[in-house]
């Protein structure tokens, strides 16, 4: 996310509410729009879970950024997505508008760097559209398969779950300040790989492997606070202990050294980790630590799930009031 | 179709051929992009077939248009994919890029519109993504189901298959002439209906009933020669009597009074009609006929696949040279 037309007069929630939920038709599968992805209900068992997501000029990339930059960018939103829906990537649709400013180069580079990530991630390219329009836009749209009974759903949190935190926090943010040349002090050793981070984002795929253990998921791409609400619903809340939320050590330094400028407040508001945040049932704890070291993914025990509505830390202070609205779309 | 970048230095040829066949990773159900749809290619007989289309203000529809126009054209040019693929259309995402010149009744109009289309066709709207931009575009994806037994190619025409035309050809091009104030001169009383036809195209869902008795098949989006010449695909040729071509007799008049400005060649040139071009073994004559009537379709015999590669008249002399060049893409 590098901008958000959040003030818009018509808001998101506005458009979704007033005109295009009456279109879902109540069935199921779409869960009343109410998440980042839905489900095909064809057969009776075996689902295909369908997301998708566009991506603009001067809103989600720069023009002038790397192509293997943007095919990452469209390839992480999307699979993320279907991650937390406990589904298994298969293929997806690519939607191409684009202009004079897209040359051959250009599409080699995007092009071969989708190849990778399609390797990568055990999926293919099924077809799409070109379109050529003033200004540069990807819709990619990405089918999984998950058996209905695997099926992840974002609101499905039960009290008492432990909420959990896939990977590290904040580099894609810090990489984010890097670009932007603030104030802030970030050793030059570690300038390249934030900026990495933010230019070259990896979806967490724990999601597609451990549906077992899990209650509910999501990605987080709107800041972690943001998605964890989403979880919540408005009808649980969450302890957290935010001494346990996972960032790499050189993070810590620099949130330590720059603390008239950053605060952790602000990288836990921040998207584009595309991390995890799930919780899971107590009983699961030992199963889930064996299941992340067997398939080398990190995960973090961070808190869990109780009656009273908000985000709280560990000493039940409120940490901030969220409001919860998410939705496909 | 209003216009085309058909000149623009990168063509959709060269991009799909230098950059993205690639990564079809040769897939069964891709066809190599050489279809106008594909199919998920997932349990063993049952496949979701999966087309999509953006649109994009300016090239595609005009900002001013009747929102309910748009919401016609975005769902026509998807469902005939489905059709011509003999699958059933079943759900839709639906991706929108907005800006301030979309308002709320604009939103009503379109999404009202939506849904009658969506109980019209049995489909219903899975999820979608909103966008701000500078300019509108829309994409949808659909989602149809179909036996892997019953998928209709494009590419799968026979020596001495009848060629078949759904509907009526040449209103939507009569309707844009209409909106374009040529010098042509059509009577007042018909003016309302081409222009709707224009407006408001219908898809065609004979291929979605009849796909049992059916060789391959196309919508027509880009003419009927150059639709039939992505069927002969090079290795045929189709005999066409033009007399046989179904068109209104308000059409014919119109042709006959403006000979010097209009031409049938003209309106065999044009899409935008979402018709069907089938083919169909000679055996099954008289079973097509039958069921068309009982499920009210308008349905034509206009001439024969041969060998000889081209598209003749009934006298055997060339109508036209075209290349053959189709993706789902």
């Amino acid at each position: 996310m590098i901008e958000k037309f959040y003030n818009y007069k018509l808001s998101e929630k506005k458009i979704i509410n007033n005109f295009l939920k009456k279109l879902n038709f109540k069935k199921t599968g779409t869960f009343n729009f109410e998440n980042d992805a839905a489900y095909l209900n064809i057969s009776k068992n075996n689902k295909i879970v369908v997301t998708t997501d566009t991506i603009i000029e001067n809103i989600d990339f720069f023009p002038k950024d790397p192509p293997e930059s943007i095919a990452q960018k469209i390839i992480c939103v999307n699979l993320s997505d279907i991650s937390a829906m406990g589904a298994v990537p298969k293929a997806y649709t690519l939607n191409l508008s684009i202009n004079s400013k897209i040359n051959d180069v250009w599409l080699k580079k995007f092009t071969d760097r989708l190849s990778k990530l399609q390797k990568k991630y055990n999926i293919y390219l099924l077809g799409g559209d070109i379109s050529y329009s003033k200004e540069i836009s990807l819709t990619m749209t990405c089918f999984g398969e998950a058996k209905l009974k695997n099926i992840i759903s974002q609101k499905n949190c039960y009290l008492g779950d432990d909420v959990w935190v896939t990977g590290n926090l904040g580099n894609s943010y810090l990489g984010y300040l890097a670009f932007k040349n603030t104030k802030i002090n970030i050793e030059k050793k570690y300038i390249k790989s934030f900026k990495n981070k933010y230019l070259f984002p990896e979806p967490c795929m724990f999601g597609s492997k451990a549906y077992r253990y899990i209650n509910s998921a999501i990605d987080i791409s709107d800041g972690f606070y943001g998605d964890l609400s989403k979880i919540l619903n408005g009808k649980f809340g969450a302890s957290i202990d935010t001494k346990l939320l996972p960032l790499r050590s050189e993070v810590k330094k620099i949130l330590d050294e720059n603390s008239s400028i950053i605060k952790l407040n602000d990288i836990l508001s921040w998207g584009d980790d595309y991390e995890l945040i799930f919780t899971a049932f107590k009983k699961n704890r030992k199963k889930l630590i064996n299941f992340s070291k067997k398939h080398k993914f990190k995960i973090s025990l961070v808190g869990f799930i109780l009656k009273k509505p908000g985000i709280f830390n560990d000493s039940m202070k409120r940490i901030k009031n969220i409001s919860s609205f998410d939705h496909f779309f």
